[in-house]
């Protein structure tokens, strides 16, 4: 049997790591990275480090930052009285680039799964009660996934909510722009049917 | 319209570089990285460094090789007289890695493209003859793969050791192992039956 330099081993096992890689990716990549790109290998090396070194959280909405103010977290974004609470950065990204919300984030990096040890401390809510406290908070906007466990961490945040008589409210769920009637799951057409505005 | 930071968007640009990775992967592994797995991203940035720096060519096969003494080319490896020609460091592996076959092996790093400016230099056939101008070659294996390009190389290549009465091969083209004929596409099919073995 043959196998890698050790190197090259480490490379591809460093490489396997990342999310959705396998074996033979990142040995494509490996060989990429040496034999073709090797200025993208420097580049990412000295990514990883500047972000490792450079790149936190806000300790307010738990978004990535790397400044002493938070870009989300800014006096302009807190005028609108509006906190949305989403599960992960990439949720974050979606609705500020896709939709003219311009109000305030919490992050939670996941969602409340007791069996997986996740509670409400490891979600940071005693940060968003601390916030909600602050007084300036009109709507709690809640953006959890719609799945089994965010769905209840979205009832849990709507009570803490409500324990403070702040406005709650849930992203739609329903079929999807664009999407054919035809060809949606049941769960979201019962959705869509149970959740029709009145015109 | 929001945008990373500027080292996030860096680490997500690098990721981009990686092949196969588009923007959305590559976002979700800088998440991940930054997120979840801070040890990967040392582990990386740490292993791109080592590789970069360790990793070079073997002055006789082309295969990468991070000591003085390729493991490739070893004098027992030399001893059956076979010499086997791969398109790229993957393809040694597979063959390595997969077949019994212990003889040399010498990695083109590419195939014959006179388009795309890739000609018998840049494959390092230079290095290739002088290899069998050494006379240790008792058969060139070709395993270049069955591409127009491919089999062009596999003509070059072959020319090469013919001229200096060395025995050519081509390993073989047919129905996979375990393939069903009825799924196989016509070129294979016809070069199956064409070189059909007398049993």
């Amino acid at each position: 049997m043959s196998s890698y330099s050790p190197r090259l081993q480490r490379l591809i096992d460093a490489l396997r790591r990342l999310p959705g890689v396998g074996p033979k990716s990142a040995q494509r990549m490996a060989f990429h990275l040496l034999d073709r790109d090797r200025e993208a290998a420097q580049l990412l090396g000295g990514a990883l480090g500047e972000a490792l070194s450079g790149i936190g959280r806000c300790p307010q909405c738990r978004m990535f930052c790397e400044d002493e103010s938070c870009r989300y977290c800014s006096a302009a974004r807190s005028q609108a009285g509006q906190l949305c609470v989403v599960e992960g950065p990439a949720d974050l990204m979606a609705i500020d680039a896709g939709t003219s919300y311009r109000g305030r984030y919490f992050v939670l990096m996941g969602r409340l799964s007791p069996l997986d040890g996740i509670g409400p401390e490891e979600l940071g809510l005693p940060q968003l009660e601390a916030l909600l406290d602050q007084g300036w908070v009109q709507e709690l906007i809640i953006a959890t996934n719609p799945t089994v466990e965010g769905e209840a961490t979205a009832y849990y945040l709507a009570e803490l909510a409500k324990s403070r008589q702040i406005r709650v409210s849930r992203i739609a769920h329903g079929v999807p722009m664009g999407g054919e009637l035809e060809y949606i799951d049941g769960g979201t057409l019962a959705h869509a049917l149970s959740d029709r505005r009145v015109l």
